[in-house]
């Protein structure tokens, strides 16, 4: 198959994705208009729109030909997406987002909290009139699990205990039941079999674990402006990732000291962050993680192979490739 | 027809009320055990659990005969009112609710936010078990419905511009569309006739007008104690309901002054306090508020006429009086 970049996947499908966006914004209109204003902040700020591409793709890949709704199935997971960037950057204190001063610093928990809690019960509104049963079971489903993943973190938040199983459980909860999800949903307004529905539901929750292990990746060697966000972040608010539990695993015990020390610190500083990403080179933890990323984007792969070859599955590849290989 | 207490109500149905609380530990187990710490935590703060009732009894009046989908529905409202009371305490910055620690004050901010989330998105999980999509519809509407009544209320705090419409409008969002859900949905399991079903809908929103017209007034005089929360909460946070509303349309113009800087003050002490509950005394401003939410539960009881007398036909109208004659 020829190869393709995701940059023009998402040329291929402006103007769904500009559908999408339309979509957003006809269904905030009308209401206390902060909610619109604080939607759309967030997306205005140049997201990569991967999940609405999730759908458009999956529900043609199954092949639905209407042009309606998978645009509003879209704006759906576009807008749980948002909700749950909205509640997150409070319960993680998050004063930037892509960039961009986040929605809480701006106008405060008070507000963003309603405004997060808007926007789920509006998806979920959305999706009711759509008359599939299963997409509100799926929807709903998946805010069930993606606030279970954030709790799981938060709990475990400093716990040098916490198991690779306990990671893998808490990305698949924040972020990769919605990619699922967003491939699920566009399947079922298709009418595929059940197998061809199982394999982008499995498809896309793959690539989401995959982008959340390389997001934890970049947060210790990502270019910072590139990022849009401060390095470190993660283990500065105490959440031990994929690269950290390898380290714990594998460090001697003297340095495990150190470690421990910066991990459990309310306020470690830059040179604290440099010891732990010397440590994390030493034991080559950044190359394990992205180890285990490639393994699980493979699988994912895998899971398209009961499509045929066609524009939309080398999209649906291009997008999993992207999650590995991505830089920001 | 006799008459009959909500005591009386709540005991006629005691053993569904505790088959409502068992669905909620039994649909909130085997998750991140702090959900269901969280939600018992107000639950078992003896709430009046008039919600649930609602529920059950308007199914029977449309002559629902089953014993379970009318448990469900009663647990998935209760569980929406749980999500509220969570999320509504940390944006007023409450730290007691009916007596007893706030629970963003005993777990913080972060942890609550998530279990609002998780109550809400649960509630409608349940609910799509439930194959009903019209369920679904009243249940996500409503609580977009509650989330705009309380960003309206946000956004107009210390607004002395406020008028009687805006005012019924929050009041109608933040309270009476989950009460007019309640009753919605019970009779909807019952397959009755839809005038019945919007004789109930409206039943429930009208209760619900009244009760939060009582608890504005019940801010103002009732006995801090039985009440369970401090005088003067909703005025401390900008909050202009009703009573205030007439008063700052009946004042002099000198005494608006002093009602207006308060009103708008950030710190204001017992003194100004009662200078308020003076002038609202004066001008007859909380029997103006009673006259009102009267009329409101007289049209709310004339919505049942539409039904044959019976001891369920009973029980909610003795609830709606409740609403209106209610101390705490």
């Amino acid at each position: 198959m020829k190869t393709i970049t995701v940059r023009e996947v998402a040329d291929n499908y402006k103007n769904e994705l500009a559908g999408v966006e339309q979509e957003m914004r006809r269904s905030l209109a009308g209401n206390v208009p902060s909610i619109l204003t604080v939607a759309m902040h967030l997306v205005g700020s140049g997201g990569k729109r991967i999940r609405p591409l999730l759908v458009i793709l999956s529900a043609r890949l199954a092949g639905y030909n209407g042009h309606r709704e998978d645009i509003i199935l879209a704006n759906i997971i576009e807008t749980i997406h948002t909700a749950s960037l909205l509640h997150d950057d409070i319960v993680d204190n998050a004063i930037v987002r892509r960039g961009r001063p986040s929605a809480n610093s701006i106008w405060g928990n008070q507000l963003v909290i309603l405004v997060g809690d808007y926007l789920y019960s509006n998806a979920l509104r959305l999706a009711a009139g759509l008359n599939h049963l299963k997409i509100i079971e799926i929807l709903s489903k998946a805010i069930s699990s993606m606030t279970q993943g954030e709790l799981l973190q938060l709990q475990m938040a400093g716990d040098v205990a916490i198991t690779e199983a306990d990671y893998l459980e808490i990305i698949k909860g924040k972020t990769a039941v919605l990619m699922s999800a967003a491939c699920a949903v566009g399947s079922i307004i298709s009418n595929v079999s059940e197998d061809k529905q199982q394999a982008l539901s499995k498809f896309g929750l793959k690539v989401g674990m995959t982008f959340q292990l390389v997001d934890d990746v970049l947060d210790f060697r990502a270019n910072e402006e590139k990022l849009g966000k401060n390095l470190g972040n993660d283990l500065r608010e105490g959440k031990i990732t994929y690269p950290l539990i390898h380290l714990l695993s594998v460090a001697e015990p003297d340095e495990l000291i150190q470690i421990k020390n910066t991990i459990q610190s309310d306020n470690f500083n830059s040179s604290d962050l440099a010891h732990i990403v010397e440590m994390l080179e030493k034991y080559l933890c950044l190359d394990k993680a992205y180890e285990k990323a490639r393994s699980i984007v493979e699988e994912a792969k895998k899971e398209l192979d009961i499509f045929e070859d066609s524009t939309e599955k080398l999209s649906l590849l291009t997008i999993a490739d992207y999650a590995l290989t991505r830089e920001q």
